[in-house]
Order: C-alpha cells, then structure tokens, then sequence
C-alpha cells in the first residue's frame, strides 16, 4: 500500500481542500458534494458512521503529527486514500488556526425526508426541524444535542446555513456521521406530516409549556424551532405551538439551547 | 437638552469605541472597565437593569434609524450622553456587518462572589460556574439561558474568554443586565462552598445522573461546567460530579447544551 506523500503548496490537493473551505465554498460543496472535516474526533466518527445516511470518507491527509494521534486507529479501510503532508501544505489546506494536522474530504448524497420514514421499519421516530436557521454554529451544536438525546433525524428548511460548512461541521464534533441529517426541507412537507406526527413547535409566546404535550403511543415527534432573529413562520397554527416556560427576566433563549432542553426532554419520554 | 451630533469618522469617539472593540480589546475593556453594546435589545436592557451588579449604560451613539428604533424608549436618563451619529460614522464604529445604527458604551466593576452571595438575604441561591470557557458564544449563550432559568448569578474562572467581548455581550442577548455575571473567580473558592451549597459538577463519565442529585432545602447549587476541549479540572473529587445520560452515539454535548438542559431543570426544582 504506497502512501502518496504531498510537499507542495502548489498541489492540486491543496487548492481542492481549499475551494471547499473558502469564501465560495458552499457553491463549490453544492456542486461537488463534497466537504472537509478536520481533527480527530470528526475523523474517528467518519471512520466509524452509525447510520446509513451518513457522509463518506474519501480521502484522509495527515502530517506526521496527525498520523501519530491516529496511531491506534486502523485507516486501510477499502476506497479511503491516505496522503501524507508537510505541515506547511496542512497549514494551507486548514480551516483552524492551530490544526491537529488530520484532515478529510468526504462526498455526501442529499438525504431526503422519504429515505429517513422508511429506513427504520415500525417504532415513530423523533425527529427535529429547524426553519431558516442562520449560525453554523448553533447548526452543528442542534445536530451534537439531537444525536446525544437519541433522535432519529435531524432536518433543516430550505435557506438555511449550509450544515456542510467548516464550522458547523467542526461544531457537530462528529455527530454528522451518527445521525442522519436532511437539508432543503420545506416546512409544508413537516406540516403535511400531522397525521402520523405530534408536531411541536417552540414559540416563547404559546399559550401551552412543552412538557404538558402528550405523545399518542402510534406518533413520532416533530419538534419545530424558528430562525434566530425572526422565530416561526406565522403560518405555523396556534395549536401545534408551546412554549418552554422561562423564570427569569428575558424573553428568549438561544434557539440551541432551547432546542437542547426540549429534545432531550422528549428523547426520555414516549 | 443639546445631542452633539458626531459626523467625523476622526472624532475621538470613533477612536474610543474601536479600541473597546478590536484586536487589543480585551486589554483596553480591562483597563477602561468599559465596553460596547449593540442593537435595540441590548440596550433597552440596559435601560432597566435587574440586578444592581450590571453594568452602567453611560453613552449613547444613535443614527437616525438607530433613533426611528428607539422613538417609544425614554432615552433622557440623568447621566447618559445620547449622540447621533452619520451612518458612515455608525458603520465606522460597529462591530457587525449592518449595523441597526444603536451603540453604546457601558461601564462595568469587577464582581466579587462575596457581594453576590450577600446581596439577596435568606434563600438559598442557585448559581453557575464555567471553568476556562473559551468560546465567546457559549459565554454569551449560557448567561443568557441561566437568565431564563432563573439562576441568581453565573460565574467564570480564571482564564475565561472576556464576558465583554462584542461576540460574548452579542450572544448574552441583554441578560447581562438581568442576572449578575462575576469573572476571574478561582476554582478553589468554589470548592471551599461545599457546606453551604451543593455542588455539581458536569462530567460525560461520572456515574450518577444529575436528575438523581436532591438538594436540602438550606443549601444552595452551584452547578460546575468544564472547558469546551478539556472538561473538568482534575482536582475536582468524583463524588461532586454527575452525568447528563445520553441516549445516542456521542460521548458528549456542546457545553452550552448542557449547560442549558442542567440549569434548566434545577432552575424548577429546588
């Protein structure tokens, strides 16, 4: 097995990495379905996906440091290339400041909401739809927080920050490979579901508090969070929306952390 | 009542208000004891502070849209200078990309835990504690969930991120005038609060849940949080500690989430 040892910073690698990391990334990783992740929780998880869905592995570039913290890891899986790279090539090829010096390009397939309700045959699913959501960062902490409270999937609407990029995928530590992830969902299609789903949608001014809602044994869940700014859609009906009762002097949370609150509160119960 | 009215991008005030928020910020926030605030909700914040440790609102920088925003707020309180601005001095000034054209500048004093724990007579106070948060978003996000908790204060270590920074008092959404906030505090003064609150302090590897924690009716909680990389000090002894349980397959969630899914729930009970 011949290792490809890459020294230039002229490499077509390293302008590759780049244009998926750059200013016009999410043109380049829309039309390439590809994207970068860095470090080595993200690589571990990639090495390993929990589901189906998950993105693939490609390409895997290490400087002789990141190759080291890999040590114990086992990389020959079959189709994942293996480069080894300078730390000058690494450090222009980075998306962080100080990078660990282990880097993958992986290809992704556009999940849709059909492929997620039929891939686990009877019991309902859990499931979180977030409208217009903004902030990467918040975008790969929801997907880190639904994967730890044991969701089934996680979705974001149409005009939403692209959950490919850098930062929200360095924000889901890894988490992008353990729980299936759906972009471009329109919230009609979510709204279509009310039949086989409770669709909960989180408003600080609804009437009714979160943990009040009953889930019928026969339903999943839909829990529905607004855009940072703007909240909901205002064509979200009243009573599909509750409210996570607050103590203090403001009017709001974060929608990461309330979002955190409210799907590890329904990954307990139903 | 005369408003000056600043059109210069070489007025002095634009100086000021860009050294509060550069590069070299930081230092300039803790020499000044002043930093900036932006945006219509964090200054009617401002306005009306709830707790008497939060910082003092002493300038005003408005365009006119900036003041259109403001037309039902009396800004006429005794001791704030209120300035209009152009809105190429506004842009000159501000920290975000488009700017609402509402700026001001506060000064603040360096709480201690003393004057916390005595401000509020007899019952006991639930308070949080983050050990070398780094990230000026969760240090923003956490005050603010903490507010909608109704915790009674929220504290930072040592060699935290600077709780002033424009990302952190942009993130805090206005609870930095709702809940007081106290930096620098050492670990150690936390440990030495064992007999009159109990302490809880979140690792991913403990073995007890935290919703198993009960609380006697005259002690207080301090709820103990780890850094973003690294997670708890070692010296913290394993009986404080307690687990959020998780259901999926990562080993943990972003501080923040847990942060908010911990303080909520003690926030209701107790």
């Amino acid at each position: 097995m011949g290792i490809e040892k890459i020294s230039s910073p002229h490499s077509p690698h390293v302008a590759r990495v780049r244009a998926l990391l750059g200013s016009r990334g999410k043109k380049e990783r829309a039309g390439s379905k590809e994207f970068v992740l860095e470090g080595r929780s993200a690589l571990i998880a990639a090495l390993n996906p929990q589901t189906s869905l998950a993105p693939k592995l490609e390409k895997i570039y290490l400087t002789e440091t990141g190759a080291d913290l890999l040590a114990d890891i086992p990389l020959t899986k079959s189709g994942i290339k293996i480069y080894t790279v300078s730390d000058a090539v690494m450090k222009q090829m980075a998306d962080t400041e100080t990078p660990q010096g282990i880097l993958g390009i992986c290809s992704f397939r556009e999940n849709t909401l059909h492929r997620l309700t039929h891939q686990d045959g009877n019991s309902p699913m859990k499931l979180a739809f977030f409208w217009e959501m903004q902030d990467p960062g918040n975008c790969g902490t929801v997907i880190r927080a639904a994967d730890a409270a044991g969701f089934d999937g996680i979705m974001f609407s149409t005009n939403s920050v692209d959950i490919y990029s850098p930062k929200a995928v360095r924000a889901t530590a890894g988490s992008l490979w353990n729980i299936p992830v759906i972009q471009d969902v329109s919230l009609e299609e979510i709204l279509d579901k009310a039949e086989s789903f409770s669709l909960n949608a989180f408003d600080s001014h609804a009437k009714h508090s979160f943990d009040q809602v009953v889930v019928p044994d026969d339903k999943g869940i839909v829990l529905i969070f607004g855009n940072e700014a703007r909240g909901l859609p205002s064509n979200i009906p009243s009573e599909m929306r509750v409210q996570i009762p607050m103590r203090g002097h403001t009017e709001s949370m974060n929608v990461a952390s309330a979002a955190a609150i409210a799907m590890y509160h329904f990954g307990r119960i139903a």
